[in-house]
């Protein structure tokens, strides 16, 4: 509607581009088109473009003035930048242009128009070293206020970096998780975090399954009790979802033979550790199996080792920016993901010497122990321990036919700590009703989930996950908080 | 881990067939493999696979039996049914095997082995016609309650069956909406329920957006006031977020340029209607726009124009079988939406004789007209109509550059209903407040949301879509409670 595309990408007829100011605040909301100046991104702009004439828009990263009559600009989009000169000698330009760039505040959002040109030498500090812009139009479209809270370069800083100038008796600015927070639409600007969310995509939906979407606003106080939000729904008791156990088991009693779900899952635990949220995002999945419930697994194998594989493929970029704030080691897995049994599990950690309860459940030391014995001897980050003690899963998992001490269940580890819980469920109302029963949960409680499978239900398995802890310890990141676009813990409800 | 390839699908040695009884109920959860009987699925059978043996496991979609020596079973996966046959005459077959099936009750989860067989004559009211199975084994994996509280085939009828059989004196029974949601897991496996929920597929990701996830718990108590769910967080007063709008926006001023999300929308509003949920999955996007808001109203273009296009290629079959119970005339729209001004929708209801009020928002039988004016002149089911009064639009709506009694906002229509509502919105910190003072909010309660814009803001536009209701135009569908898996509704927390 606005701009046609005829006449971008070549330099304007003096006359043109002498014809106005072609430099100012941009009052009011009213944007404007630049003939002759085509909208380029910076990251995509190379020496062949010499000579165009682009426009760009982006944030003003960082700002130099040099005496009246020369002005350099930082211009940011997501983690890519380039030196804007603007000169009051290059034709177009004038001192007013130039008083308006030096007086730019960081952050600021600008219009520059100009021309793609070679620097004499590298630019340094900038992701775009060979190419740098002209400037003849220069526009600020969203003034930044000048004492910004935090700056995006200390925010990006990297640890390393802080520990080293300390070290040399320097002092570098560290900004903390809680501050980050406080500030997250400038700190979100980080190239870190620019990379932490692009890789947040799903994988999934290729092997037939359905995405569905469950209701997080559920009647009564759920069987939680502790655990769970409470609302008042129109004059009735509600809750909100801590999982969609029970809606993704319907859907399967539904006749979907296997579906999935990517949505946000509700937990009022007061955990305040680096890997607890009150509101992540759950990735579950359920499905109806024949055999065995290792289907189940063969589905959690192939999805993750494709999803690893993935992020290592096509999100190399990403992956070096995190490395660069927040180094890391590359995660170790394997093509067909190990999977051992939970008495083995017991067995390498006696071995070690570390006390476990026989049938008992590990604890996060033990955990993590595990993880360095498994690593050690085949040399992954990621596996999966299967068969645990049915009394340390919930009601609903089925027992193993052999041996009904154990369950057909597992759980996946990544370097050391859990990511995912799976199981069979049990299909069959009178055992489930028993199990419930032998827990000493009230079977009246749960009676429409037990009705659930009174009118023909296949066997089925599935899992679920947190994903802001699967993209954390891919990361090798050690605080939940930084792979969540806005967390919420027992004591952050903001921003 | 369970069953080997190998050897599946030739019919298994006669000594095999007779080594056990090959029939019975299934007790507790053990699962078992058939040697010689390779998974198969119904909808794929074909009559290539005649004297194949293979597994089927299903529901028992209808039992017949003839005399004490044979006995029918339909077996149901999704939306294919296949006709089983259960005869003591047939090697491997035995009177107890036919006394088995006869007794099944409907949508008992069953297993059947046995050879794929061409009939004498085509099979009638099952979808395979043309091939049948002789049944070897036959086990019972999950008995149905014989008294099921509706039945699969009731649900599925269409309305127009139950209305001819009435005037022509019979009576049907007709399964009603509150009915099917009680016995939603019945419910969902009719074949237009099995299409609906096949169809609520993403089709976007192509042009840059990033998915994101915001948080649904927000702090305080939300602008909205009433509509809005309100909870205790920990102590803090929270509330149910009724829309992203908030956290897209800040994240497209934290640099990401182009973010959508799929997520539940929570509305505490009492409004029994076909098209309202207190509960539903919302699409938002948010994008910096360079010239115009017009690049907005581009990108649902581009998205719903590739969307009804996908549907219409890669889902006939689902819209067929929705057809089938619920009839309904194919949505038209044009390859390049037709976009019209308030002002000419107005002058167009006018000319009609519809009394509209001059600069006053459309209530919902004017837009109803309007969509059949615009059908009438333009032969298209799908339109935006731009530039609606600054007055009936949020706070929060970029005001025209040309006459601010206008905004740079848009909603888009299908068969006269609204499904999306979009716009520019204000980036300016010091229009912002402007904007809100003189509506009556008090800048003290938003003071977060305008502090957001204060370190440099691009200009940006989005939309919010409710995805049920987009489904539920598109298939012409008139309840909303049809298209959501488990609608939660003033009344409805369950099931």
């Amino acid at each position: 509607m606005s701009t046609g595309d005829e006449n971008h990408g070549n330099p304007p007829p003096q006359a043109e581009a002498g014809g106005e100011a072609g430099y100012g605040d941009v009052k009011g909301g009213a944007l404007f088109s630049t003939p002759w100046y085509g909208w380029a991104d910076v990251a995509t702009l190379e020496q062949s473009m010499a000579g165009r004439a682009v426009r760009l828009r982006g944030a003003a990263h960082a700002v130099r003035a040099v005496g009246r009559r020369v002005a350099f600009v930082v211009l940011r989009q997501g983690t890519s930048t380039v030196q804007c000169v603007v000169a009051a000698a290059a034709g177009g330009g004038d001192a007013g242009m130039v008083r308006l760039a030096a007086g730019l505040s960081r952050e600021s959002v600008v219009d520059v128009a100009g021309v793609v040109s070679l620097p004499r030498e590298p630019v340094h500090g900038t992701t775009q070293q060979q190419v740098e812009i002209q400037v003849k139009k220069l526009h600020c479209i969203s003034r930044a206020t000048p004492n910004l809270p935090i700056s995006v370069d200390d925010a990006a800083r990297s640890e390393a970096d802080v520990a080293r100038a300390k070290a040399a008796g320097e002092q570098l600015v560290h900004v903390g998780q809680d501050k980050r927070l406080d500030y997250r639409v400038i700190d979100l600007r980080t190239p870190a975090n620019q990379a932490i969310f692009r890789i947040f995509r799903q994988v999934l939906l290729s092997e037939g399954f359905v995405g569905i979407h469950t209701p997080k606003l559920i009647g009564g106080s759920s069987e939680g009790g502790a655990a769970v939000f409470k609302l008042d729904y129109n004059g009735q008791p509600a809750c909100l979802a801590q999982s969609p156990q029970l809606h993704k088991q319907m859907a399967v009693c539904g006749g979907f033979e296997r579906v999935f779900e990517v949505g946000p899952v509700f937990r009022a635990e007061d955990s305040n550790t680096h890997r607890h949220l009150c509101e992540f995002v759950g990735l579950d999945m359920e499905m109806a199996i024949r055999d065995h419930y290792f289907e189940v697994c063969d589905v959690v194998d192939r999805l993750f080792v494709a999803m690893f594989d993935h992020l290592n493929k096509n999100c190399a970029k990403e992956l070096e920016t995190i490395d660069r704030q927040y180094p890391f080691k590359p995660l170790k897995y394997l093509p067909k993901t190990l999977r051992i049994e939970y008495d083995e599990g017991i067995r390498m950690l006696k071995e070690a010497g570390v006390h476990v309860e026989a049938m008992g459940d590990l604890n996060t030391e033990a955990e993590k122990k595990l993880g360095e014995l498994v690593h050690a001897k085949y040399d992954t980050d990621f596996y999966m321990l299967c068969r645990y003690p049915s009394a340390v899963r919930p009601f609903y998992t089925m027992p193993c036919p052999d041996d009904p001490r154990y369950s057909n269940s597992f759980d996946v580890f990544v370097r050391g700590e859990e990511i995912i819980s799976g199981a069979q469920r049990v299909h069959i109302p009178e055992l489930l009703a028993r199990q419930a029963e032998a827990r000493g949960i009230a079977v009246g409680c749960i009676a429409a989930y037990v009705d659930s499978f009174r009118y023909g239900a296949p066997p089925h398995g599935g899992f679920g996950v947190g994903l802001e802890r699967v993209v954390m310890l891919f990361c090798g990141l050690g605080n939940i908080r930084k792979v969540s676009l806005f967390p919420r813990d027992p004591r952050r409800l903001q921003p």
